[in-house]
């Protein structure tokens, strides 16, 4: 028992190593001088805004626009919503000085926008024509952390956060659920990573909200990562900011809200999604370099020779495929396998003088690790952007694969925390608990409810595996990141 | 006398009324609850995204790359380069507590990154391997601002800085002024804004800087605008930093840098540079409405007909030009013409019953207010896709013919302070006067160097227009925002 439990601590240890040292290692990211804070470098900027991009566009195509708002915030306007006050305070940092002055009022660096924005709202929302009002933004965000891990959780991180208002209920939740789907749509179609949709609990849910959204994935190590949450905010927001609007009876109310959000978190859990002990394996349709070309020489002549071909390549390559050649003199071969293997690139050409002569390239899948000898060089985009979306589909299954592996069901509270002991894992019970006996859970296990899924199979007679009470449905427990 | 400064007031305070009615009314931006901070309204914003994306581009395609670094600078680092500390100590923002609790060190919130980013560089070069480094980073910074203005003045804004680091003097100022002439690109050919490209004087240089590079535009109201800078920043930083590389002798070295941007002040150059009476022109190029299609009818047969044929041609042009079609209700098309103009979309087509029989659309250039009757409907997309570079080109000329209806010569002090009375312009004069002139001419007459220009043609035996000394130079002198 004493023995298990250290060698878990051990395999813990080395899995927040290897992390930090892919990160690090495949120069995604570095560490600042200052507390909490990292730096994105360029590698990892590029993945990120692989991920911006599309979202970007989904937002828009889904009707919503863009605008900026200030980072600092009146300390008093945290204060108007209850349970929002509850929920940022500890986490904040403040400007207490500016321009060589103590600030009459101290100003909050925004740990998110909600009510900057909604003091907006109230200022341009008079009329139910005004609304719905549909706005995203992009931005840094400062929460005081104290254990940070880099790109999950460190003080300031970049995020896009919607925000929007609307003439009744309905239409809101509507608004909720479509940016969910929206997320969905992200985290599975562009970073390869299954997601389960579901309802927050009580005791997960964003403070202010009615009902917390969120999409779950599961990690290589079987935990569990948030990878993005859209929230229905009710009228809260709208009480504490007074955004009212005449509606078509004439009558004044007060909106109905949304406010959803996804982070560089993201780019955590593609690492930890897809890596392996080799390093980073990056899903195609985001890989800031898809295809890197490696030339095989020895002599100048033969250099001459086969980076002219290289050349010729990656000018055809260009413009469909994000394509690298690395030309670099001071480096071997297999350094630069390495190289990019560490970096995660789907897919890598080897060619040698040999291959020049038999018009062919080596051809080396990274999430596989499958090599392809005499891989001819005829009609190669095409192939090649074939083969980039099969490694796509591929690492998709892998991860769908890896899930379903580790979702096992429990029915008694014994059977849970023995499969927690065994491995990390996704476990799905039939749960009518209280909100202390989730917290109990927690306590003892580490394991939080993930989510309530949406896609529920209730059968008649269902038990709470924790109180043995009548359930109605099935909940998601994890450990998470 | 007395009775002309006070219409010259009035003047002043009419156009400062002007910008910002204009800005608020078009929608661009409003003020905020946070004192000098603005909100960038989705209209503003997507003007800002019109010009990140080609300016992000030309960034990459000169070999950059985009990276982020942290929001917040210890203290201490601002104070390890001499005149920097100088410069923006009195701007700063400090955070003093975080996480509830008081900080041991205060944090800056960055008025601009050249500290925290070399502080990364000295980490990451080693040997003129990892030279040249060509970084970019899209963020916020903060400069407390006492009077503020909109978009040109704000105690927050947007954006790019550039940071880097090369192994000689040589291909250092090389890179310095080819982002230069990447923001004289940017300015002419997508702004729509004719530039003076030169350098600052000592007075006017960036602290920290060896030498400041700018591109300097002038207002439709005569005033100049700095809408770029680029500095060749020697090594003061690396000193200050230690970014100490091995040159290809073996030797350690300061690394040679450089250091650029260009924010949202840019939006504040357009509406400036081009607005007019009825409110904003925007170049087409950045535009984001190309053209807005009105329809007219009266009856409900009317509506149906003409409102089916404007989605014809919306539907048409969708893809190659950025087009809205305005069918909402409860508008007359008067107050619609009005609406779009002051948001100054380029083009506009009217469309009624008449029209739709005849074939033909009326359409209207915001920018000379031209319109034509019987435009026909055959080959509309390539027709509007000609007149919109027309456009585009007449809106630079225009600003090109005002600027040089606005530049005038002085040859002594007297002339110079008489130019300056009558209307706001630029001057061209020879000028060997001292820093301290400089400062003198500055408080008597507001006017400032803005630029001593790189193309210049110096007369043979050439006199100061201050100081009668022989002077081999011209300046560029304005008044600026």
């Amino acid at each position: 028992m004493q023995v298990a439990q250290e060698e878990e601590k051990g395999k813990e240890e080395e899995r927040a190593k290897w992390y930090t040292d892919v990160i690090q290692q495949s120069e995604l990211a570095d560490y600042s001088p200052v507390k909490g804070c990292m730096v994105i470098r360029p590698y990892g900027y590029a993945l990120w805004e692989n991920i911006q991009k599309p979202l970007d566009q989904m937002i828009k195509d889904t009707g919503h626009q863009n605008a900026y708002f200030p980072l600092f915030i009146p300390e008093s306007f945290l204060q108007k919503e209850k349970e929002h006050v509850e929920g940022f305070a500890p986490e904040c940092a403040v400007v207490t000085h500016g321009g060589g002055k103590k600030l009459e009022e101290p100003l909050i660096v925004r740990p998110t926008s909600e009510t900057i924005i909604n003091y907006m709202f109230a200022k341009w929302v008079q009329s139910w024509r005004d609304l719905p009002l549909l706005i995203n933004q992009w931005a840094n965000v400062v929460r005081w952390e104290m254990r940070t891990r880099l790109f999950l959780r460190t003080t300031e991180f970049l995020w896009q956060e919607g925000h929007t208002a609307h003439a009744s209920e309905k239409e809101a939740e509507e608004e909720a659920a479509k940016m969910l789907e929206v997320y969905r749509d992200l985290a599975e179609n562009w970073l390869a990573l299954p997601v389960i949709t579901g309802t927050k609990t009580d005791n997960e849910r964003f403070r202010g909200a009615v009902r917390t959204y969120c999409i779950e994935a599961m990690m290589r190590d079987g935990k569990a990562l948030q990878a993005g949450t859209s929230h229905y905010l009710g009228q809260n927001f709208a009480k504490a900011f007074n955004i009212q609007f005449q509606n078509q009876g004439g009558e004044l109310e007060f909106a109905y809200q949304t406010s959803w959000g996804v982070s560089t978190r993201l780019v955590g859990a593609v690492v930890m999604g897809h890596g392996d002990e080799k390093g980073l394996v990056l899903p195609p349709k985001i890989a800031p370099i898809q295809v890197v070309i490696v030339p095989i020489y020895k002599s100048d002549e033969e250099k001459i020779l086969v980076t002219e071909r290289c050349k010729a390549i990656a000018a055809e390559l260009k413009g469909s495929i994000r394509v690298h050649l690395d030309d670099r003199d001071q480096y071997t071969p297999g350094f630069k396998f390495n190289h990019w293997e560490k970096r995660g690139v789907p897919l890598r050409l080897n060619i040698g003088p040999k291959d020049c002569a038999k018009n062919v390239v080596e051809l080396v899948r990274r999430d596989n690790g499958e090599k392809m000898r005499d891989f001819s060089q005829d009609g190669l985009k095409e192939k090649l952007e074939e083969l980039l979306k099969k490694v796509q589909q591929d690492i998709f299954d892998r991860a769908l694969a890896n899930r379903k592996a580790n979702t096992v069901s429990a029915t008694s509270y014994d059977e849970f925390k023995a499969l927690l002991k065994e491995k990390n894992c996704f476990i799905e019970a039939y749960f009518a608990g209280s909100n202390e006996d989730e917290l109990k859970i927690k306590e003892e296990t580490k394991a939080t409810v993930r989510a309530i899924p949406f896609e529920q199979k209730v059968e008649a007679g269902a038990k709470c595996f924790y109180t043995g009470k009548p359930a109605d449905k099935k909940v998601l427990f994890a450990i998470a990141y």
